[in-house]
This record gives C-alpha cells, structure tokens and sequence, in this order.
C-alpha cells in the first residue's frame, strides 16, 4: 500500500473548524502536506453572541503547536478569508494543491434565517467564496480535486428517492440525466444548491474535477486524533444556531432539561459519526473524481427522524441516571414534520466507507464528555430564538 | 374594462434599461403610478468599455420630463443599488408598491465570463439584490407581486422537452413535481438559476408571491410609446458583452461586415419581439400569482437556430440592397451547437398574449433604424472577445 502513497499537497479552507481541524490532523498524520486556511468567522460568530463550543477548543496556533509537538508533523496555516478573491487567488497560486477540502462556509440554517444581514452575509460567504475558488483553480491549478461540503439539506423532502445528484428523467418519451431537482428550506441550504450548480458549471465548462459530498448531520466528538490529546479537541456546539439536534438533546439530557422535539419530530434526515467524515473525506481524496466531472456523494450512514433521536438519547441516558423527558416545542422552521424520506447513499459504501452507527454506545461516550464540561454549559443559547417565518407574516400575507 | 381598472403601485427595478423604460412608459399610459429604480450600472459598464447604446438615449430624467410633457403622465425616479440593502428596504417601505417588476440584474452573459470580478459583480448584483428585495417584501408588503425576469437559459438544452418552472417525475413507483434542473450555460445564467431558487424558498417559506419569467431573447428596437418622440428611445446594443445575435448581424448587415455565427450555428433557443415582452409583462401583472406561489411562465414565442436568424437577416438585407455574406466564426462560447430543444410556451398564450412573430419587415424596420445611426456604429466593439473556456486550459487541463 505504502508503494502506492503519494503526499498530497492538500489545502482546508475552513480548517479551524468542528470538521475542519480533525480533517487537518487526519491528512497531516497520513503524511500529506497540509496547510490550513481559516479566517474565524465561526469564532467571531460566537463571540458575537457571548456563547461558544462546550469542548475547550484552543487557538489555531496552539492546536498546531501541539500537533507538532505530539507527531512532529507540521500543519501550514494561512489566516484569510475566501470572500477575498485576490487573496484566495494568491494562497492557490503559492500552494498549487492537489487537493482542496472546502469546509469554509457559514454551516447554520437559523443564522441564515435570522436577519437580512445574516442572510446576505451567508449568501455572499458561501456563493462568493466558492466562485473565488473555482476561478482560483481554473487560473492556476485545472488539475485539482476540490472536494466540497454540501448537504442533503439541498434536496428537501421530495415524495420520491433521492438519488446521488443526478437523476435520469424520462419525458414525453425521451430521456435525458439532469441535475436533481433542489428545494432546500432554508437560506443556508440554498447557499449550497448556489454552490453545486456553480461548480457543476466550472467542471462542465473549465474541465475541472470536483466531489460535492452531500453530507447529512453529523455528530459526534472524538476522532483517533482528537482523542490523543485535549489541546487537540475539536469544538462541540450545541446553541440554537450552530447546535444540531442531537447534540442539543445529549446536553439537554445532561443538564437535566428537556429534550426539546421541534414540532411533531417526523422529520427525518441522514445522519452519520464524525468518523465517518473523516473516512469519507479520505475515500474521496484517495478516488478523485475524473476531469471535467462534477460528482455527488450522498454522505451519511443512517436515517432517523428527529423524534427516534430523542427517543435514543432517552434511553441511552437513562443508563447514565439521566431521567430526560421529551417536550414537543412549537417548530421554529417551516418544515414538513411527516413526509417521505429515502435517499439513495451507495457512492461512498461503494469505495469501501465501513460506517460507525449510531447507538447508545455512542450517545453514553457524548454524554460523558457534556458531563466533563457541564458547568461550562450556556442555556440561555439552547432554546431557538430564530424563526423560520415572522409571526406577523401570517396574519398579513393571509388577508392577501 | 374601465370598471375593473385598479391603479397599481408600480416600482420598476432597472427602469432605465432597454426593457425598463418601455416598461415604465407602458404601465405609466395605462394609468398606474409608476416609480422607476436604476444606479445606471449598465451605463457605467459602457462607459469602462467606451461603448454604448446605439440609438441617442437620454438620462432618466430627460426621460421623465419628456414623458410628462408628452403625456402629461408623471413617473417618479430612484437613484440607487438593489445591492444596498438598507435602501432598498426604505424604498419598498415608502411606496408599499402592488408589484415590483424586477429588472436590475447584470443581463449579459460574456460580461459574467470575462474575469472572475465580472463573475462576483454579475452573481453578487443579482442574487444579492434579489435577495435584499426578498426581505424588504416579506417585512413590508409581502401580498406584492413580484414579477422577476429570468431567462430560458437556466434550462440550458436538455434532450427532453422543457417544460414551464416544473416537472412532474415518475420515479421508482413514486411521483412528485418537482423545479425543472437547470444546466445553466454561464456564470450571469447561473446567477438567475440562484434567483429562481430564492424566490422560490421566499413563496414557500414566507407566503410570498412571484412570477418568474424565463425569457427568450429579445429583439426589436420599437414599442408604443418609444415610438412617440425620439427622447423615448430605448436603448439598442449590439456589442460583444450586451448585444444580441440579431442585433449583432443587423447591425453587420448595415456596415458591410459579414455576419458572423459563432460556430456551427445550430444553437436554437427562444425568441421574442420588445412588444411581446411588454404584453407579457401587462398579462402577468394583471393576472397576479396567488400568494405563496411561485410562478414561472416561458417567455419567448418562437424557437430558432442561430443560422437561422443570419439567414433570415441575409434574406431581409438583400431587398434593402445590402450584400450580406454569412461567415462561421470559432465559437468563443462552450456550449452544445447540434441539440434537441423543445420548450413548452403555452401559459402567457392561455393568459391572452398576441405573438408578433418574427419575419423579414421586422428585421427590415431594424435594418432602416439601424442606418439611421450607421455613423455612430462602433465597429471595434462587436466581434467576440470574451471566450468560456480560456485557451491556456484545454491543454493544462488535459494532461491531468
């Protein structure tokens, strides 16, 4: 296998991040060059609204610091942000990656619910800096792989399969495989349908190559790396923008609050172990996608309704002597809370992905770790604040 | 008729343009109360360039006065960006407008290829300002009609039949309808394809409504009103970034030049005549979408191939005694040049639209308008200067 290794010179932008920084130690300890960019809007994001990651995360250079200090490999930094397109266009220049993992967007529907100024800075991140990008490897690296963080998001709850990306459509007798349709819910999810278009435009069009992994929910604290030392620990949000809901459940559950089920809890979505992120991102790194082709990877390993979720960490933390009750919440997103779901994902099983499922195993280890940092715990962030649709629209738009 | 009139409050965004004037001058005869929106960027982009519109038009505001000392009728004018979102919103909350005909975006395709700062201006003008415009209707008038113009080119050419917004796909036993995919063909299409996207979230989401207009091309120099008084002329462009094929080979036919098809000329798309699209406009303004639809209507009322129109235009000259030769040109676009194309036009017809169809008198009245003006023909300005793919990658990009 080791005859076969070539080091990439591999570029994370984003990689300061919950994903990002356990992708950088991944690649770093296989031997690939690794650099880093991050400009901290997460960070300042939090800052923003006095809360931030339960885990004690460490400043960027202290997290390199110490992964040098543990491994002797070096991870490169470069602290900017994708919006600027000179910028960007310089770091590529210099770099000439092999491979880009692209993580730098803002990642939270409710912050782009939030406000104008939240929508349009979400937009303006994700859409802009991408097109930065692809202009970046267009002018100086066409060879490239970029890898892209998408998310099943981008596909809504259509009444019928999911498939990976593409669809073949019979019409009028005729056929033809087009993009699948897209109905995302929410200004964040159509960011990334704004970014798989244009980038599917930059392979058809430049000729580049480029993997968008539909990636479900991820969850999950610890990867082998995180693991090998707490200065190495990846952020763990659970507020109402950056949290996921079955992060909020655990820390629910472990502060003794309850589970908080948006609605009816019958939306359903793919979910899969940050592991497997990990895994996936390397799969596809190892198997870039051909020139000129724009492929799509649905990323997640198992399907739950939010209500299932609930039930889990329930269970699992009745274990733990955690009495967490269930409390259906008036749902602050305009969603279906009953609907169809089922989205092919055979793409990455296919390239050998062996997944980690979720159990309550898994949710008993995540308790644990809420519990070590319990007094940290900010409630006043967990509860939603952001709503979908304003309560006074209602009213006014139905009296027409 | 009289007794059902209503006087909408109209506010155009890009009133200044080539269809934005016409537009305002149309709905202003009819009685409504019009205000006009522009920052002149089309304008500004001419000046850069040392270009401009064909036909002597003035500022908006000898415009405005023209008009008002003609027809007695006022138009009220707004000088600004769609991009500055806190004017917007101002705006939108001042004139409470019935409808808002949506305009101001960056309509040319090459100028959104021409560099990555063309590309960021071109996607952060038009998705950014629709956006803005979103929030500004939801937070003060969200039962406003919002009429956006779109283009047929976000379907690009699909092997089956196009149909209007939507599909209904029958899927493994299982159907839905779904948004028609979209294979957009440049950076300014991809832009309308985001819109569509948006406007689409905002119906669902938020109770708005809109009509999304997937315009052909179109051509014709004339309207109604423009036809009154030589200050009401529209503009007219026939360069490389904002001229179309007709206009381009009407132009080369009056100078001599010969008509240049880039390619094979097999490209077929939809057409439209300057009259059609006002029509359209009236039948969809008076015809509103209900609240929290999003409507898309097809907007062209033929179909043709770009050889095609050079021999029509090669037909028409010739009995105006120009000796128009047509020659093919490498294709500075990447796009397919033999491909079926069959788009379904039908719901502006079932609406009452009146096609005026195009033929040689049409492209005769160009052609004598156009000599009209012969000495102003900036000649350097129309061949293609602005390639898809750019020459340095095909081979870079294919040694891998």
């Amino acid at each position: 296998m080791w005859l076969d290794f070539r080091a990439m010179r591999t570029l994370i932008l984003g990689g300061d991040g919950y994903l990002g920084w356990p992708t950088a130690m991944r690649f770093s300890s296989r031997g690939h060059d690794v650099t880093v960019l991050d400009d901290f809007s997460r960070r300042r994001w939090h800052h923003e609204r006095s809360t931030g990651s339960l885990t004690p995360i460490r400043s960027l250079f202290e997290r390199v610091d110490a992964w040098r200090e543990l491994t002797g490999h070096e991870i490169q930094t470069m602290v900017g942000s994708v919006q600027d397109g000179e910028f960007l266009d310089q770091v590529i220049a210099e770099i000439r990656p092999d491979v880009v993992i692209h993580y730098a967007e803002q990642p939270s529907a409710p912050f782009s619910m939030g406000s104008r100024r939240q929508a349009v800075e979400t937009q303006q991140n994700n859409v802009i800096g991408t097109l930065n990008l692809l202009f970046a490897l267009r002018d100086h690296v066409p060879a490239c792989h970029l890898i892209k963080l998408g998310t099943m998001g981008e596909y809504g709850t259509p009444n019928i399969d999911i498939e990976e990306g593409y669809i073949e459509i019979e019409h009028k007798g005729r056929r033809d495989t087009l993009p699948y349709p897209k109905v995302p819910g929410s200004i964040y999810h159509l960011s990334k349908v704004h970014d798989s278009h244009n980038i599917h435009f930059a392979c058809r069009v430049w000729g580049l190559r480029a993997t968008d992994l539909n990636q479900g929910v991820v969850y999950g604290i610890e990867t082998e790396e995180t693991a090998i030392d707490e200065r190495l620990v990846t952020r763990f949000d659970y507020d109402e923008l950056f949290g996921t809901a079955l992060n909020r459940f655990c820390v629910q559950a472990v502060i003794g609050h309850p589970l908080t089920v948006y609605g009816e809890g019958g939306q359903t979505r793919g979910f899969l172990n940050i592991r497997d992120t990990l895994q996936c991102i390397e799969l596809a790194a190892n198997n870039p996608a051909p020139l000129g082709e724009f492929r799509v990877f649905n990323q997640f390993t198992e399907q739950f309704s939010v209500g299932e979720l609930a039930a889990l960490v329930q269970e699992a933390s009745a274990e733990l002597g955690y009495e967490a009750t269930i409390e259906n919440v008036p749902n602050p997103r305009v969603e279906a809370e009953q609907h169809y779901y089922n989205a092919v994902n055979t793409k990455l099983l296919d390239l050998g992905l062996q997944p980690h499922y979720l159990g309550p195993e898994l949710v008993r280890s995540t308790l644990k770790t809420i519990a070590r940092y319990q007094q940290h715990v900010i409630t006043r962030a967990i509860a939603p604040k952001t709503v979908w649709r304003p309560a006074e629209l209602s009213g006014e738009a139905m009296s027409g």
